[in-house]
Formats: structure tokens, sequence, C-alpha cells
């Protein structure tokens, strides 16, 4: 479904954004990407900040026309920093923008187009469009590179389908140990408080510290490794002639 | 409040990556650059790819540990490709991280770490770490570009800052017509129906016909401008003679 998403540059001025855009979209596992009548291409900076997405460049298709490359779409979302008087449907949010293409990605082919460094797109190009985003940024400084921007708004393509119902995503997750069973935790809580008491820390029952610092521990979700570590420890300040 | 988001970059050995990094940045509302032994600082490179941002990389703190970068901070979140078997909080998705971030930046500074563009972070600087994040990518091929990952995490603190409660951002939004009033747009609609009926197109009354074209208009929203042309297109197919 993220193959139908494709990325057209209209008129792309430096080779290097190409590339740089390249690996963007392959970082957020896009592949369809279309050129429309780029300056400089093929180029050794495309492909030198293509990095490890040289394929994605290889395989560019280039065309003449906006018209040409967007055909097929069933929805075209022209980026643009500037908005235009004609008022196309607008995404305030690229969120926004990334859950409607996420949905007709379903059936056909969708494009984000992006245009010109300098200039953007034309008036005549934002009518090929469905819809407009624009990437909410600093109102003093809200250009952002254009290899930046296929970036945002790839990454929200992803993450929208992410979140998407039918999305077979798994997160990278850390090695963990087990964590510990309840008894084997309570035994620790049990420790711990003798050892407040023993050690004269707490002179009388003083619930509330005791919860504290037993909250405290809760908290810090201590694997079964770790627990035997704290374990470990407290038998070495103070160990017990009574174990239980 | 963003003032207080510090983006720390250790030992960086492409200047240009400083430099687009201050750029994305700046985009996101971000000023506070830290970096920790960069290999090659002041440089051209640096310059040339912050674009508008040079004042970021010219006030960029040069420090000779990450300790002497964070310690100030209340929360240091590493950004980090590959997950560490050391099991800090970490954050799949970006957008928790960043809730926390703007959060936590209401008090006191607030740092986003990252490493060396191969390597990353060691894992003696992710003990200077509260958190871990990493930006879900494509399992085949994840590694975005250094500057990449700031710009996209820029982006989400930024976003979790508009969408937060007491931030004063307004969004840019295009020049639009007043929209008519029901009575001018009840007008329009009942001159389409007296059309669709003198032109023959309803051979006889035809309620769902009338209703799904008048649901289009609906849907269409024109302005009072764009009203006023389709009454004019109305009239110029079809004279009407008593006009109500």
């Amino acid at each position: 479904m993220l193959s139908r998403i494709r990325i057209v540059l209209v008129q792309t001025f430096h080779p290097g954004n190409i590339g740089a855009s390249a690996r963007a979209m392959k970082t957020m596992g896009l592949t369809d990407l279309v050129l429309v009548n780029p300056r400089a291409f093929p180029d050794e900076e495309a492909t030198r900040l293509a990095a490890g997405a040289e394929d994605l460049v290889a395989q560019a298709r280039v065309v003449t026309s906006l018209e040409e490359a967007v055909n097929d779409c069933v929805q075209v979302v022209g980026a643009s920093a500037r908005l235009r008087s004609l008022p196309l449907p607008h995404f305030d949010e690229p969120d926004d923008m990334a859950q409607t293409v996420i949905q007709n990605a379903h059936q056909a082919p969708v494009a984000l187009v992006f245009g010109r460094e300098r200039s953007g797109l034309t008036n005549d190009e934002i009518r090929h469009c469905t819809h407009q985003v624009s990437i909410p940024a600093n109102p003093e400084y809200g250009i952002l590179n254009l290899s930046q921007a296929v970036q945002i708004l790839a990454y929200e393509v992803h993450r929208a389908w992410r979140k998407s119902a039918d999305s077979a995503f798994t997160y990278q997750r850390p090695l963990e140990d087990t964590p510990p069973s309840r008894e084997q935790f309570m035994h620790f809580q049990a420790h711990l408080t003798r050892m407040m008491q023993q050690s004269g820390f707490l002179t009388q029952p003083h619930a509330r510290t005791q919860q504290q610092l037993q909250a405290l521990f809760t908290r810090a979700q201590p694997s079964r490794k770790e627990l035997s570590l704290l374990r470990g420890l407290l038998n070495a300040l103070a160990p017990e002639e009574d174990k239980h």
C-alpha cells in the first residue's frame, strides 16, 4: 500500500536534493519517485546523496509534465510553503493529510508533489492538485530544504500507515528481562521494609515513608535480574540472620 | 518555551550535517544548539548548509563532554537507531516523546541528543540520558541522515507545542471569500432546480437526482463570489424570463 504513494519532484535545481529525497523516501518505505523536468539528471550528486537509496534514483521515472506524472492518481497533494489564492482544500496539519492519503492509497495511486527549491509550484501546477498541504513552521523562518520537506511528509505518511488498523508494523523493542512475579516482588518489599526498621531509618512504624519508597521501586519496574541485584545489595549492606 | 529545548550533536563528522541540522532546528523554532567535540568546526560547509540559520551555527556552544552539554537538563532524550541493552525508558513513537518534552520544557531545559553519523551514541553516552527514542522506519533501510533525524524530532516537538493548550500558534490560512448566506444559497439551489426541470433534464420530478446535485454544490462550499459566477453561468446557458 505504501507502494502506491508517489513522490513527484518538479524541476528540481540541485541533483543532491533528488538523492537526499530518495533516501528520505526509502527510510519511510516509499519507492515511487517521479521527476518532472529535473534541471540536471542523472547526476553524480543525486547518486552520492542517495546513500543506500540509489535504487530509487535509478528507477525514478523522468517526465516532461506534471500532468503526465499524476494522471492515474486519485489524490494529488501539492506541498506548498506559500498558500495560493486558488482555494483548494487545504490541510493545516500534515497528519490530517496523511490519514486521507493512506485511506486513498488502498485503492489507487496517490501523489505528493513538491516544487522548485526557490519558487515552489506554479499556479498552473496547483491546478493539477486536489489538495494543498503546508508544513507548519517558524513564521520567521519557515522554508524547509526540499529533501527535509519530503522527509517530514514521508514520515507523516508512514506514521498514519503504522497507526492504521491493518498495518503489520512492529516496533523494535529493547531486550528485556522477564518481570518478576508478584510473590518475588513482595518478598523484596518485605526485605526492604525490614531493613528500614532494623537500620533505625524508621524509628517507629511510618506508613507513608514506607509506602513512598515501595512505590518508587514499583515504578522502576525492576526485571527479575535487577530485583536479584537489589536483594544482593540489601544483603551486603545488612546481612540478615533470619532470612524469609 | 521552545527556547528551553536543546539540540545536542555528539562528535559530528560532516560539518555540513551541523549546518543542515541548524536549518532544520530554526524552521521548527528551536535555537539552542550544542556541539560535543565536533570533528571539524567552525567550517564553511556548516555555514553554507545552514542557509538562513547561520546565526544558530555562530551561537552554537562547543563543549568537550556530553555531561557538560546536559548537566542542567531535567530530561535528556537519546535519539538512537539501534536500541541498547541498557533498558532506559524508551519511546516507540516520537510524538509520545515530544509530549513529555513539551511538558518538561515549561520548567527547565530539555535536551535531544544525537550521535555520530555512523555509530550513533556510545553506551557511556546513553548513561547520560533519561530516555531513548527511535524514529520508526523501514526495517530494510531505516538509518536516516543525521540532519533528517533532527528535522523529524524537531518537527514532532513543534507539533506537540502547537497542539498544546497554551501555544499561540496560528495557521497560515488561504484568503477566502465570505461564505454566502443561507438565503443566497437557497436562491441558487432553486435556480438550479428550475434549470434541471426547464431543460428537460428532469422529465418528471426526481427527488433523488435533485438532491444529489444540490448536495454536490453544498459540499463544494462556494464562496459568495463563486456562487455569483455559478448563477451567471446558469443564466448564460438558459436565460430565464421570470427571475426569482
